[in-house]
């Protein structure tokens, strides 16, 4: 591919961001890009069910969002025969490349977009060149377009080297919601993967930076609380409500006040708020969606206690029941070093790459752990690459965007470290 | 109207609840009602814009929401010609009868539903005889639909009486968001009005108790905020983002704080939250509908005074902004002596009707105040009957239903009120 | 007494405040006084265990508390015999005068001092007049020091009349903390009482205004929680803390939003907080003083109910335990429309009362209802009396103030009353 | 000392532990064992104003506070001559060991205890033992005891040794309010030190361990602010009070919430709170004493910024006025390799140390750093050795006690690497 080619298909991803579950049109723009580039070269392009284990899937939405979705990507022009394949969320997307004797190398790219509207501010460069998000209330504001730009051009490049061996390229949804990559991890594809590589771009890297090998996952879980409650008159009787509303604005209170913890790191954040009916009446219900990290999965699940502790007692104090529903969760994990130290070797010798640091902690939560700890216990190695990319707004704001010359640097360090695994079967 | 007519009409609204400014289904059965009864009758019959002061109107939805129930009120076959002149929120009407020289009465009926979800208990009646609320997310929780059919017998009652003078049915929307009552009380057809009865059904009166006139209205006032702040991602920066979940949080807990007045009674409701995109993301931005209501304009203020302290020292305090848009607005009210009295003494004489309160206090809030007020300041009388009927669930909750007996004590009450009136000319 | 000498008294009780129990200095000002001027006119004078039902005695402080006040009444000079019958807060005093034939009349002055610190400002004219408290953290911020000296003219006034039956003053203790009335309710002193008189100085009504018969007492209820968690290093594990703090915080926050209620006033006041030990200890315990009160009993009740859901679900949330130790209560009660005509007719001819209320509500809680609610529940009649005084700073505050001339117009009424009651035996 | 000395000199010391500026007894005792054991071999031994640059001690205590203290140490029989030389709160000593040519070592070792009561539980050894505290309300809670009784031997030892240089033993007041060390930074004592060893015992490591060098302090800061609003009577006029307690619950509930930062750790805890005078007053005032912590100064002063911002607003939100006086502050600091290895090898060899640990981090503040770091700014090496412990109860808790086996391990690795550091001079 072009670097006209990278950008084109990057800003199309981006004008056509789609939440997780909900890849239909990205699901089916990665096919299309992949058919007419690689045709016959590929051995196998799973898509739909066969791409992961379905039952595995976490974070899926309702049936209305999936169908709201699903009839935006055919009004867009995605094939029926395609999309039928994809009905009912199941998007991303296995390509297989097999080139003789050698190792089974994954690559793993995420494809998925956030539920925020994207800036249309002037100095927004998406928004000033033309490919801001067209879809209400989503955006790729954490550079996942860029990564599935990766993924289709390392493969084409693999499939033009002397590469020995098999390639393959996991399309991974559902990462923003930590609910694809389970599923994938559970699926056949990962079995025979010997070394297995992911891609994050920008993580307040500059463009021209590589961080040969990320750790410092948080593990992470997500939950959501419904307050029920009582309904009343707000000016006529407002003792005989049970106020859910009133619930909740404690429990937010209480949330962000658990103890920080001495063992490391821990998150948690009130994402998603809503509730009650009318100025007049005294709420009777309210939802609650949050998460929790931890820098160990002890200290994720010492923030789960307390979440539940907090969310009984506020229900409690205000005579409302509540119902926690556990959400998505991922582990922590690390990067192998017999891959890190070829990345940066790679990354070193790389035009365009300025410095590459051994080794970064992420900070955030990642669900390629799952994929990672599944190579990883089949006696595998794993590594979680950063590319530093100029980013103006910061990740999952509403004026992220990336330097699209830092797509180029990912595929090359990306490739070459692919072919030299090949050779070297660390 | 025989007593199945009351029932039919009065279920087919229950079925059909339309909030504020929406009630484009029910202006039309109510007009349909009034043409196919009174026809020729009826000196006037003003709909859309005609029918109030379209300046005056408060808390109007977005068009989006217009629209919505606009489409599905011609789903349900309401007539194009007439459906065109409600277009853009224009609901309600106000109908003439004009039988000769007397006094100019005054009757007026809110007709509007709340935004709330009706039960579908077994136990709860309108669930089991099949009348449940067909509007998702829309319920008949405090009577109107019972309101609404009063207006239209009594029209039809004074009629075959020989009531002389003017009688004037105001069909008022908008009651539940105090966005209805202003403009018709800023329309020319308050100003001829002598005297002016006002009606609502329940208010914890059993079946057969009649309040021949309800103060105690409390004035009231609503306001929405929008906090606003920036959006981070919640693992890895969380110390990037401004959040105003927790902003909003911190409000809602110290709204319900504010202190207690001496000179009566206050009231205080976060009637509605929302915010943030997703669990991920340290939320930028939340909104929350509020009112607050005093025993007088005074503690009203006072509410209002310390509700704006709260708001913005709770947006501050994350380091957001927050934006306080004023909403609808209502007064406090008297009934008077003149009216309470003959009011009392027709209940007396009613059939159905055990006992007759002379006055009791509503601890509500209404926007018939604005009508009342007006018709005061021209020098006329006004009262506000309280017509008790057994209800299972509180008003403004998801049980709320009515005793149907009920409708024919208030028919008879204000049909006789207005006779005594066009003789007695209070 | 003339004019100077009950200035004289009243500075001298205000130089010299005692908080609830701890009226030693008070109460032997008040025998000293009493026995100088009325000698063995006075049929019965009751100090120590004699004066009240001493286990019925609510809300008495520590031993360490009550013997540095015993102390320093020593070291004010008070006689030690008088002294060593009020050891163990045994104080308050019961004086009986009787004339002859007649009624059993009662007159109730309450006499403890509040735990606050009066202010030094040079307008505050006791600060200007150098009667200033000297009792470190205490002040007569309510103005028992012109009840006690409104008791003592009363009496001395009555002696000298021709009034006929008997005269019984009640010097109460402890009103403050709702503690003393009751002891003396229970006392065999009020048995025999037909008519009694109770009286309020202030009230926010101004010097020349008597209000004849005050209603509208808030049932009150004191309570007292500690809260106990766990202490730990507060940079070295904050986790390992169970923080007792946050859970006193958090019910705080909650406390004060206690839903309004429509039945009528009530009212919440977390009045006293401490909790903690040094800024790098996560706390183990904190207290919390609090009090409810409600326009009836029920409400007062109701308030009860919440407020320890309240305490319990933020211990909960802190993982802290929390004891809630009941304290004082008392009811509420009306003032009778025999006594209270009495009273207007004798105000309303008193030289310098410019203004007659039969009525007001008080908006505040008294325990002097239980020796009403005692008197009425015998048959006899009961009423509570406002005496208007120009107060430049509200009750309660460190500026509180009277204007010394209504001590005068107090007097003049109660003893015309009382020789009216004499005369008419309501 | 014989084993049996230690003994008793630290279970004197924990039986009269003195809180910070307040270490009269304590300072006397170790003068008295400094003189009775070293005699005239000391060069010199200052205590009082000499000890240390007098205006730069911070978080010094109340003249009362200092007053009742001193006579409680006069009454404990300090020598009235030694008393006078430390009143005013110049307490801690400074000894000074001359032997030669050599480098100039520098070893502290802090004296203060905490503000705390002890358990009197009889699982309690100090409480089963006869040594629990004797000093109401004060604890040794953090070891410091044992901290004092390696100073005084460490000096005999060396005393005894074939040592070369110079030692200088820091008995250094007021460390648990980050108070003490600053004023021994600025003196002239630290400025011809080489090398600087200071100890903790515990730390949640087990007896028989060793930490050679430890990192990872939290720079800390304090704050007091005191919230300032208006009383009124809580059921009379609750409208009129302007609620300090109210706006401090809000303060410590948002505290807590304060973000966790991506950068590092971070803490914050409100470790005293008290406000309010009686249940039925509307408190006027509220003081609150926190503390806030971060790995770096930078987010130390993160911390600070949001902490006044929260402060602020939470006065405001309450209509009250808050004055926030800043408190001590230490920075961090690490532990220089040089030291550390010499610690490390000099502990391997060591007769009971089963364990020795390079390097771990304290998590926790300690104001040694500022010792520390005016070395090291010398030119000069540092280095913060941890004496494990079996401790029952967590530091600063009510049940804190050592094994005091372990006093002599430390005592005998720093001996050791004291005598290392004479040889080699790293």
């Amino acid at each position: 591919m072009t670097a006209d080619d990278l950008v084109s298909l990057r800003r199309d991803l981006h004008r056509t961001p789609e939440p997780a579950w909900r890849e239909f049109y990205t699901t089916a723009r990665i096919v299309d890009e992949l058919e007419s580039r690689l045709g016959d070269e590929l051995a196998e392009l799973h898509v739909g069910p066969d791409a992961l284990a379905g039952e595995h899937r976490m974070a899926l939405p309702g049936d209305a969002e999936l169908t709201h979705w699903y009839e935006q990507a055919r009004t867009a022009g995605v094939d029926d025969d395609l999309l039928e394949r994809l009905e009912g969320g199941y998007t991303g997307a296995v390509a297989v490349l097999e080139r003789g004797e050698g190792p089974t190398v994954g690559l793993r790219v995420d494809i998925d977009a956030l539920p925020r509207t994207e800036s249309d501010d002037p100095d927004h460069r998406p928004a000033a060149a033309g490919f801001r998000s067209e879809r209400e209330g989503a955006m790729h504001a954490c550079g996942h377009d860029a990564h599935a730009t990766i993924g289709v051009s390392v493969l084409e490049r693999i499939a033009e080297s002397d590469f020995s061996g098999t390639l393959k390229v996991f399309f991974q949804p559902a990462e923003e919601v930590v609910g694809g990559a389970k599923s994938m991890a559970e699926s056949e594809h990962i079995r025979d993967v010997d070394s297995l590589l992911a891609v994050h771009i920008g993580l307040d890297h500059p463009t021209g930076e590589i961080v040969a090998g990320i750790d410092g996952f948080l593990a992470v879980s997500h939950l959501e609380a419904e307050f029920a409650g009582e309904s009343a008159h707000a000016g006529g009787h407002p003792e005989q409500g049970r106020n859910a509303v009133q619930a909740m604005a404690t429990a937010v209170q209480n949330l962000y006040g658990i103890p920080r913890h001495n063992d490391g790191a821990t998150r948690v954040n009130a994402g998603v708020v809503e509730g009650g009916s009318a100025a007049n009446v005294i709420p009777d219900e309210a939802r609650l969606v949050a998460e929790v990290r931890g820098k160990t999965t002890d200290l994720m699940e010492y923030m789960k206690r307390r979440t539940r502790r907090v969310l009984r007692s506020a229900a409690e104090m205000h005579d409302c029941e509540v119902d926690v529903e556990p959400g998505a969760e991922a582990p922590s994990a690390t990067s192998d070093e017999a891959l890190v130290s070829i990345v940066a070797d790679v990354a070193g010798e790389t035009p365009g790459v300025e410095r590459v640091l051994e080794r970064d902690e992420l900070g955030g939560s990642e669900d390629a752990t799952f994929l990672m700890r599944a190579v990883q216990e089949n006696g595998g190695n794993a590594c979680y690459v950063g590319v530093g990319t100029d980013h103006p707004g910061g990740h999952h704001t509403a004026t992220f965007d990336i330097d699209e010359a830092s797509i180029g640097h990912g595929i090359d360090v990306l490739a070459g470290a692919i072919e030299r695994i090949g050779r070297e079967r660390p």
